[in-house]
């Protein structure tokens, strides 16, 4: 997976301004990592030396732990996470009189890599979680159809299914950096209305050859079994294209608050399309024109007008460490990190930049790098103990690149509440103090919440 | 993901002996799919028509379901599976003396996909899950390197890292298929000691370089927290080339059954190799000759001779549905699913018999094919309701095929006891009864046990 590209040692010379390295830093072995070594001399990451090489294992740690004086806890049939973990947790913000309206955060600066724990997976519910006994919930697929159907569970069990792994992100995601000034919350509660999980479920062209598509039928109305009823127009060609009905999330049945037992997923469209708890799916010649696509996830331009059926997710990145709030612990070497993805297909590349955009260099991408998916990226930086600006930008397949804030909001204003998308940046300040900032210098002003701007 | 590759109808006639169809079927869209409506029309995943086009939903559904007319549950920190999934868990067999000295079992025939649920892996312990409390666990490097250095979860958080999707395995998965007689057990009591995850660490090579690596040094032998100190020799070049300490998988950090709060990643290599809750990692000049290398992990051959430090995985492929003990639920069009994976890389093809291995057709392969990792196979069968041999047969990057159980027992006898990757076979009978079974037509015997061979 990580091969040497390059038999000649990669330098340590800046490749962008305040200190961005080479990314094949990460790539090298062996001899050549004494480089590493060298730079992270000068950071704490030692805490003790052993006095002599003349230790033996029970005097390095003179207090054996209590854990290894007696047997461990028997086997669980479902395990859970450490009760020194019980911080990580999803961050929800639901309306004050309908506590099951709301949404809640993926915490993303407590992840890593490219997969949403299921437990974490971000929330997005209009009137709570339902609780589906299996045996009691069935799917029908009616409309222009030839033949109107109902599937159970076991029935839909014995039709060819498909796996793929791909992001699910809320159209509202991110949208407090509409705001005017930039909350300092850590990056979950800003843009961790997105997760990526490993989904296996039935192409909902297989469903709809099943019923017998009739050829005026140009959408889909799916709606969900919960006590909102909640409804939304899908053009049929994107359900043709790649959607699937759920039934598995990272392996095993989807969780409630995912939509169990089904759901639909649309992959690289808006999160609210991907109807949870699915229990109908109507085939219409237009669309259905619902609360969620009229009086919401529709977005007021500068001129007036508003954007509607905004449906493919832009191209987006964000750092996820070093996080708002906290600080880069010491000068020294420090690897930036963070997610990228696209709703129209594979991240081509992330580039990251330390001095407020004015060079930019291109980070290390964890491969492999699959479509509509979370690619995770890296850069090596030598933070020098002065004042930084550090920003990431993605570039998609299709040529895409992810626009400045300035740029975005001159072409949709600040009214749009949807689809925000632009460049994140971060100060650090020569003490290390890591802020959410919306440019260089800007003055000292929280817009007062956690990152989450509400309108349940 | 799903593209269609040729824009030829993919025929319905049979590629392979006994109603294997062609792979492509699956990838087929739009009006060629009629085909699956003509196939599955004879399957029952009809279950009730509406009476006629005027159905409205009030109608089609008289009892609103109780999840509709009352809020949800509200939103969760954590979440946890539905309680109707309570069934599908890990399946633990332990000593009946030292009840943390142990396996469990991943139940792959109810999962799906490529990734497993954390709270799903399978786990194998030699006295207990130790309840480490981080603030208290430290990692030594010592032994042959420039520099001995104790490094705090604090310390490794502040290393660059690196994320990858792989498989885990037990050396001793699917051993209770060197008895003479195969069990009916469902293909997780069998083959459920591997699971596969996205992990995230620091590579050991970064490690290695920060304490210098002396020249003499050859092997590294690592010790864990546990009451067992369970401890296991690896060799330096696999470590340096792909091996991690990894402090987060699927994303969020370990569970303590799969070492929180760090444990050894070697990729593609025997699981117990993959040291949880490390503690100590000493350099050596040669391995330590431990319990678990010498009278456990080597496998007995015919000639009366052992192989010893058998490290690499063979390639494997397991169908997970039809599962033995169950029914093929009706004649007509069945997908036929399992997964593959191969300590050697990538895998290269899935091929499928239903004729207990005269003919063979390739499978449709779920990407991207991800090297050391689960790759998911399926392949669409129709079954005509007759007796039927299902097989499926990986062969790997490097060219190596998995063998059949005849030639792999011939080869090693059915007292190594390790390293069993043969070819598994499903009897279908003719009422659909599947059964794990060795050859066709063999006598009715069952070992008696539930797939799983203990020596603990």
């Amino acid at each position: 997976m990580r091969k040497t590209k390059s038999k000649m040692p990669v330098s340590l010379e800046p490749v962008a301004g305040n200190g961005l390295l080479d990314r094949r830093l990460f790539l090298q072995k062996g001899l050549t990592f004494t480089a590493f070594t060298a730079a992270a001399a000068t950071a704490p990451a030692v805490i003790a030396e052993v006095a002599d090489g003349s230790a033996k294992p029970s005097e390095i740690d003179p207090v054996r732990p209590p854990w290894m004086r007696q047997p461990g806890q028997p086997f669980s049939p479902y395990g859970v996470p450490s009760p020194h973990e019980d911080k990580v947790m999803r961050l929800p913000s639901t309306n004050s009189v309908l506590q099951g309206n709301g949404a809640s955060w993926s915490p993303l600066h407590q992840l890593e890599g490219s997969i949403t724990p299921n437990g974490l997976h971000y929330e997005r519910h209009h009137n709570g979680v339902p609780q589906i006994d299996p045996k009691h919930h069935k799917l029908l697929i009616h409309g222009l159809v030839e033949k109107e159907l109902f599937f159970s569970i076991d029935d839909l069990m014995r039709y060819p299914r498909h796996s793929q792994t791909c992001f699910v992100e809320c159209g509202g995601n991110s949208n407090s950096s509409w705001n005017k000034n930039a909350t300092r919350s850590p990056v979950g509660s800003i843009h961790g209305l997105v997760s990526c999980s490993n989904w296996a479920g039935i192409p909902l062209s297989t469903l709809f050859s099943e019923v017998g598509v009739k050829k005026n039928a140009k959408w889909l109305i799916a709606e969900g079994a919960d006590a909102f009823a909640m409804n939304m127009s899908i053009p049929l060609e994107k359900a043709m294209d790649d959607a699937m009905l759920a039934l598995y999330q990272n392996g095993e049945r989807l969780r409630p608050e995912n939509g169990y037992p089904m759901r639909l997923l649309v992959p690289g469209w808006e999160g609210v399309l991907n109807v949870k708890w699915v229990r109908r799916i109507e085939l219409s010649d237009q669309p259905v024109m619902a609360r969620n696509e009229t009086s919401k996830y529709t977005e007021l331009l500068p001129s007036g007008k508003s954007r509607i059926f905004t449906l493919e997710m832009d191209a987006k990145s964000v750092i996820t460490s070093p996080v708002s709030s906290t600080f880069v612990p010491a000068p020294g070497l420090f690897q930036i990190s963070g997610i990228a993805w696209s709703g129209r297909g594979k991240v081509k590349k992330v580039e990251v930049s330390a001095d407020n955009g004015e060079t930019w260099a291109e980070a290390a991408l964890d491969g492999p790098i699959i479509p509509k998916a979370f690619t995770r990226f890296r850069m090596p930086w030598r933070w020098e103990g002065k004042p930084a600006y550090l920003k990431s930008r993605v570039t998609d397949e299709t040529g895409y690149v992810q626009p400045e804030r300035d740029e975005l909001v001159a072409k949709r204003g600040r009214h749009g509440y949807f689809h925000y998308n632009a460049i994140m940046t971060l100060a650090v300040e020569d003490d290390g103090f890591v802020t959410h900032v919306y440019k260089a210098e800007e003055d000292d002003k929280d817009s007062g919440n956690l990152g989450i701007d509400a309108d349940w």
